[in-house]
């Protein structure tokens, strides 16, 4: 496997960071995860553009994101990827001695790694749904950059995996906000509801989608928060994100909203999206 | 200058570690932050057991703790640390391969990683006291758990470099919690007040002390918070930390609180601390 860090492609083994670097010692990073349909890169610009302001909100200084995409394609080529890419690319303040909490005093260059890996995508997922589960959201107030301070979601992540389920959905204050890697969605009435973007979610890729084809389809959709205490209203859910692209919710906890499939709405929202993406 | 990494004791250049280390990728580590005095580690048990505590709430498996100070001594060697030793120690989950956000399903070993360095001591801060400037706490709601997930600490502290002040002091709904690397401590009617244990601040090492010193010294002490708005009510105030010792604020943003120079309790604790650590 090789892998892409500042300015060079290398062996999986070669590839080493220094204990330094602001990513390993503060979380000082922002991350995208990328991926291809027909071995081009999905809303590229999209999420080019969500870089950029995650790098301006935490203030690294980074102008080259223009040659990301052709670092990008070498990997994809470098790797041999048989089928779609999955493109992890993470970007931190770099490497600094001594380990100081402020920005260091002598510039740093910004250290870029990436890497492309076969995308692995669970198709019965997006048949037979997923089971979900809440947890109180105790991540830090700017859930909109897209950091690598993502210990939180780890923990919330990994109490997914041992209740079986697929995602963990944060709660905050009892509004759902989103997924620990998703966005979140719930259908009522024949509408579409969401988390509004603001300080508490991310700006997801495939959210932008959803609703661009909610747009199309002429469903209704409302960016506004669902509470916790009210998801029993809502008769349908599913997650978002570049990896899971559309993927029905059929249990929440103990809830069990469907028998393996997905919805009315949400269904026609997965044939949409194949579609365009066909 | 010699640093430590799993087992091994290396030169500065030699020590890499891996880019899936998951300190790396999702800040899923811990770290502290232990100094010397007269060459010996000063409250290591408290610090031990701190680590101890931070490792069990994140759910990272390590149970050497009790090798850490033969190789933290042996790093002092080594580095031929002259002076008094700052030691700075992460461990982290571990660097496993594909990226995924819950536990890795293979078990991996943890990273240890330890540095030492000559501690410097601005004395004159201790004499003159610095200046502070309040920011908001948007930190995680785990702020008890000394995790490496510390960009909004770095984001706040640059913002104190900027504003020519040593420390951001975080408020959180009105309510002064920490510092970004210290604990924060106001004087009122010769008590001492400080923000109380909870989730929203890390049990800091030299704060146990502080409260320590208030009881042998007979001053009394509340630990309860400051609010933001009443902080003029306060006639001195003073931060706390392992490299920080006790160090007095006289200007909180624009607001000169003293003439350079620590308050009249402030005087006491640090005159009494510094005779316990001389």
């Amino acid at each position: 496997m090789i892998l892409y860090l500042n300015g060079k492609f290398s062996e999986f083994d070669k590839i080493k960071i220094s204990p330094y670097d602001r990513g390993f010692l503060f979380a000082d990073g922002v991350y995208e995860a990328i991926r291809t349909y027909h071995k081009k890169l999905f809303r590229h610009e999209d999420h080019l553009q969500r870089l950029k302001r995650s790098l301006n909100a935490i203030r690294i200084n980074f102008n080259e994101t223009d040659t990301l995409e052709k670092i990008i394609y070498k990997l994809i080529e470098e790797n041999k990827i048989k089928n779609e890419a999955l493109i992890y690319l993470q970007i931190t303040r770099g490497a600094a001695f001594p380990r100081t909490h402020n920005f260091p005093e002598e510039k740093t260059s910004p250290t870029v790694f990436i890497s492309v890996q076969d995308l692995n995508i669970k198709k019965e997922e997006h048949l037979k749904g997923i089971k979900v589960i809440l947890q109180e959201d105790v991540r830090w107030l700017r859930c909109d950059i897209k950091s690598i301070s993502l210990l939180p979601a780890v923990l919330a992540n990994q109490k997914a995996v041992e209740a079986n389920a697929g995602e963990a959905i944060f709660v905050r204050n009892g509004l759902i906000t989103e997924g620990s890697r998703t966005n979140f969605f719930a259908v009522k009435n024949n509408t579409v509801f969401t988390a509004p973007l603001s300080n508490l979610i991310l700006d997801g890729i495939t959210r932008k989608v959803v609703l661009e084809l909610c747009k199309e389809l002429e469903i209704n959709y409302r960016e506004e928060f669902i509470k916790a205490d009210d998801l029993k209203t809502y008769n349908e859910f599913f997650i978002t994100s570049t990896a899971k692209e559309i993927t029905p919710v059929v249990q929440i906890d103990n809830w069990k909203v469907k028998e393996n499939s997905a919805g009315k709405i949400t269904g026609l929202l997965l044939q949409a999206f194949h579609h365009k993406v066909s």
